[in-house]
């Protein structure tokens, strides 16, 4: 790891956090209109879930979350100021679908980059980024009962993979640094904000007939 | 950790098991016809899964639940003597809602508790306090496809929270024992029940306009 | 551990990775019209969930997913190829239903061999291995909002602990090998599917009468 990359990892890191809590607290009332407590867990559900998954499965714990405080701080101030804020928003789903894709292209990058800092080969990176980025929206849709982003849209993982794959490929060559990790989330949130614009998804089942719930 | 701490601890942990293992078991006769399987699992469930998380994310693993037998023996105990008594009951609410504010009172106190044993700082340890109070009913929640209490309900993470930070401050000032332990777990009881009595919630978002699912 | 162990479990532990993946592929088409990424994700998830569960239980961290390519491989692979081949398929449930105990079965074996290999007692064994059996199927069911199998069906826990239970008896008499653990997944699935053909459920509540929602 180049003597850079803990900064650099905790600024990503700190502001995926940032962007998944407002995120969060703005679905919590957008689904439901929750009080400020129920608003501020839904945001620091979302905002830390994806690192704690991760700190979970390549066994960094305790988590991030719980040895620097920053992660609760900004999780928590996330949380509130969405809660403080979201009276002066017309619509709230646009703001949702920007900040996740926000979170999810940051985390996507930090998953694979701290899973290669902890010996993890290129292709378990890429796939603990993908972790990462879809974890915390994963666990905030099952909260608020809706079907995850992740299975209901078909680019939610995929960018989440190509920001993780080119974080993988840099380090390889040794050419990881900030300018990388901001491109590869840059590209992660340029392609899930085309495919929300242009409601694009990934291949359907070729049988094209409808399919109706089996009776068992 | 003073000589009595692990005495303490695995005593408010077994109430806690109990009392969430009870909760969980009438929970699944209540939403759902479940078998005596399902009635048990769903028991086991809440009752394990806040110690598992926190346990989990303090590194203590394998958690106690798999290191000593007695936290499975209660949590199954516990789902069948709910099983086998709830047909005495006219009404389940009532003890599933004060069961489910037991545990999450006995649970807070223990989960600060232990992480503080394992060298967590104060404010990490109230957060990782709450999580542990209120991480088996919310896996409850999920399960039986309830939104979870810890959203819907602002005084149910306020008075875990409270519990937590008693036992930080007893344990920074070096008064930390049975009578804390147990005044804390009182104070969330009290706490919970007389939100729940008069209904009470947290402030609820500054605009109170209703608003309506936005379309994306 | 014998020396012949690691490759049994290996390879069950694939076997099962292998019928999970089908399955949850399987089942994101039944349950709703996913998109390929989908189809593959949910089919990855239930496929490694359960094995990921267990690893993070036993602390046997990065998981075998992370740190071992074959496990991803063989889960991609299975997603995929349902999704190639859901089209041929008149009915759904009937290959979801097998596969599912076939999972469960072996997941079960593999669960309660692995957490005695890493020191576990009997008792815990037994019950780890329900928890690796049922773990990826019951993730599965969270994220498309059904209620999990787990609760639902009396007769999916009971074989999950009846083939963990065999595993475990038979490393307490050092008669563990190939042949038993083959021998407890099958009697597994076959319990499993008698289960699911007849309709079979554990015992019922003691009260017959119809419990309505008490209100709060």
């Amino acid at each position: 790891m180049s003597t850079e990359a803990p900064a650099l990892l905790l600024a990503l890191d700190l502001a995926g956090v940032f962007a998944f809590a407002v995120n969060g607290a703005l679905t919590a009332l957008r689904v439901a209109r929750l009080d400020i407590v129920g608003v501020v867990t839904l945001g620091m559900i979302t905002a830390l879930g994806g690192g704690i998954l991760r700190d979970i499965l390549i066994d960094d714990l305790p988590p991030a979350t719980f040895s620097d405080w920053r992660y609760l701080a900004v999780a928590a101030g996330g949380g509130l100021i969405a809660f403080a804020a979201a009276h002066r928003l017309d619509r709230l789903s646009t703001p949702i679908t920007v900040l996740d894709a926000a979170g999810l292209s940051l985390f996507a990058v930090t998953g694979a980059s701290k899973a290669l800092d902890f010996g993890l080969g290129p292709a378990q990176a890429v796939i603990l980024g993908a972790v990462t980025g879809v974890g915390g929206g994963t666990l905030r849709d099952v909260l608020v009962r809706q079907v995850p982003t992740v299975l209901s849209s078909g680019l939610y993982a995929v960018p989440a993979l190509v920001a993780a794959t080119v974080v993988a490929v840099a380090v390889e060559l040794d050419a990881y640094g900030p300018p990388v990790a901001i491109g590869a989330a840059a590209a992660c949130f340029a392609i899930r904000m085309l495919g929300v614009h242009f409601d694009l998804n990934a291949p359907s089942p070729p049988s094209p007939r409808p399919r109706p719930p089996d009776t068992d």
